[in-house]
């Protein structure tokens, strides 16, 4: 099946939305999903854009049940290691169940680590939950590591009053 | 003690570089460190960063015992998070050792949390080891949640060889 990746558009951004929600369902952590196609424009097509993404789109002939032909995304964006500099970061990669088995979830992943070699990005990073075998299999597979098992990283957040807080100087309890 | 935050300047790299290698030594991992002055340079002062830093710096007459007077740097840069958008990611949090104690390592992180909130981001991200616990503690008593810990977020990177195979498209083993 004809199958082509090409860059978000700021009008695709109600699509991505619906797919983010879907991946945050299947993640079983669909309550923390804030995001809406407005903010997600804004911060996609603004002259200094916070992330990139791609979607993988079929013909109108091979669209889903629902009607969809963008069926899936890579959304990235650039990091920095302070031991190995320029890094990509893959927030987010997901495909359609209805057309998983493809190679489309491949072919976006190997985009974006495209993408970041020709940037001179020396690492791709992401996170996986543990549970996830599915998909810790697949990115093993491709020679990833997982650093939290490998060498002991957690990965921590800090938001809400907190981070009002601690940006106010108000700092420890 | 006076000790100033201010943004690192493009002659600052060599010490910045110094204490990455400083940081690494106490997380030991010190052979990981491959960025040199040089590319910390070109990635932080072109026309588009790849990261932002604060240097704190004492005056000459409390400089160190090496006759430092940078003395401690907040490294971050924006990410995005597409459950609830923009995010600044705290890549580095470091204060050199005789002059803990003085609150620095609080104003650097609460400087880049204000700069977060200044820009909107809901969240401030880092990674941890999970043996530091001085550095656990210190973030936890600011309201900080291990993701790890909470829902199961491993973090996993693709390097080398693996990562150019990928961008190639071959993809698998």
């Amino acid at each position: 099946m004809e199958c082509v990746l090409r860059p978000c558009r700021a009008e695709d951004c109600a699509e991505v939305v619906r797919m983010i929600k879907e991946l945050a369902e299947f993640e079983k952590l669909p309550d923390q999903v804030e995001i809406s196609d407005q903010v997600l424009r804004e911060d996609g097509f603004a002259n200094d854009p916070f992330y990139r993404c791609l979607v993988a789109e079929v013909p109108p002939e091979h669209r889903s049940r629902d009607g969809h032909t963008v069926v899936g995304y890579g959304l990235y964006f650039f990091t920095y290691s302070t031991w190995k500099g320029r890094n990509i970061y893959m927030e987010d990669l997901y495909v359609m169940p209805e057309f998983r088995g493809k190679g489309i979830g491949k072919k976006l992943m190997s985009k974006i680590a495209e993408i970041g070699v020709e940037n001179r990005c020396s690492q791709m990073k992401f996170v996986v939950l543990d549970w996830n075998r599915a998909a810790i299999d697949f990115y093993q597979g491709h020679g990833a590591v997982d650093l939290t098992a490998a060498e002991g990283w957690h990965f921590f957040h800090l938001e809400g009053d907190a981070l009002k807080q601690l940006a106010r100087g108000q700092l420890g309890q």
